[in-house]
């Protein structure tokens, strides 16, 4: 199940999130859109070459074509900016060469949409600071959940990879561990860099640790704490997906209709 | 746009006939699928291999993962027999293996369907008599459309490629060209090969081929005035078609929702 959301204007009210497998225009449009790539526009993207490397049968179809997928997941709404994470520049800059493929071949439809770059650092993975912190890692303390407890959190940053050096310095290329810690620190109180090494300038690594965990269990406990109340609410939460849907649906089905008689899907 | 028949029992009367391109299940289905196969699997059909060589880019991502939308064709419908030319075998087995896969992965669900393979010999291009005739061959005379006209017919035949020897025998290895001559004739005459050698005893290749055009002119001709009759009536077929589809969606819906909650799509 992925979750999609769409953003009309800059109002977050005005969010709509729905489950993507209800709209079966997503698929659709991404059969549509897989039948416009070239097999080495896709097997050179960095996601498959990383990915496909760790699976068995040197990778699935499915992890293939996901990025096809994510095309379909903008394009079906004719969006016009996408918010990414740097990661995921390389998939926009696909659903852009896309959007434009379909527009030479089949005339001037689609907008060819901008990335919304966020200003928040690159967050390291707390067992090894020289890859990102990514939910699928299968080490459960690289990773800091947003429903994990304030305990968790706590254990989580005290075993933090950092150095033999107990000074707090930002120096990502020498100092990953430390960095990323205070990266982290920056992100959750939007205190920037300079002025956090300032602050922790009596501090060695072991306590500077315990501080990043406080600040990030400031962060995460209200948002932890609406996530449990939203969770134990199913008729909320029900209704907000049945009617992201419809709304989802509002707007795609007259888009994907004029995509399938341009294309000739009578 | 891509025609689906659906046959229920044995009975040609009761033949469904739809644009696959309304349903939307089929794509849907066959995302499903393309996250159980893996690259090798695909990229080892013969079909991709020998078309992929032909298209600029080395090949698009629809050629490669169009074998898998066949397999959500045929399981879409829980299909136990599925009527298949030869070069068509190696993509119901992959089908065969999908369902397998998905009924390891998920429990039994999908029968594994079976090939129904026809009796008729492998029909080759009338311009080059070493590989087989199709509709997508550029070249005008190597095809025989069942539209064509009586004088486009014994066109294509006078000009059909043969060998020096002016016998008519059935021998493929060594006389392709003739030899094909006597396939067509025994595929619309019903006559076995033998019996057609025979009866052109007195007949060199140039006077053969004409009777085979004759042959084929005799087969065609009403299925080539009931297509331009069919044709003609519009609201006949759009009746066809819309009818189909509702039957189509009325088999599939059930099985696609089983297979959604099956796959955790709920």
């Amino acid at each position: 199940m992925t979750a999609c959301l769409l953003a009309c204007g800059l109002n977050p009210e005005k969010a709509i999130i729905f489950q993507q497998s209800q709209v079966s225009e997503h698929t659709e449009l991404g059969w549509i859109l897989g039948c416009l790539l070239s097999m080495p526009r896709l097997q050179h993207l960095h996601q498959w070459k990383v990915k496909s490397q760790t699976q068995k049968n040197e990778g699935g179809v499915g992890l293939l074509t996901y990025p096809v997928l994510q095309c379909a997941d903008i394009l079906l709404y004719k969006s016009t900016h996408v918010p990414v994470g740097e990661d995921q520049v390389q998939h926009l800059e696909l659903t852009q060469d896309t959007a434009r493929i379909f527009n030479k071949k089949y005339g001037e439809f689609f907008p060819v949409p901008r990335a919304l770059l966020g200003t928040s650092k690159k967050i390291k993975s707390l067992r090894d600071p020289t890859i990102k912190m990514s939910k699928s890692d299968p080490k459960n303390l690289a990773t800091v959940n947003i429903t994990d407890s304030p305990e968790e959190i706590v254990l989580k940053f005290r075993k933090a990879v950092t150095d033999f050096t107990s000074e707090v310095t930002y120096d990502p290329d020498h100092r990953p561990g430390v960095s990323n810690m205070v990266a982290i620190h920056s992100a959750v109180t939007g205190l920037n860099v300079d002025e956090i090494v300032r602050q922790s300038v009596d501090l060695d690594t072991a306590r500077y640790k315990i501080v990043v965990a406080e600040a990030v269990i400031q962060k995460l406990t209200p948002v932890r704490s609406e996530i449990e109340k939203l969770k134990a609410d199913h008729g909320y939460l029900k209704n907000v997906l049945t009617s992201g849907t419809e709304k989802a649906k509002e707007l795609s089905i007259p888009i994907f209709q004029e995509i399938r008689s341009l294309v000739g899907f009578r």
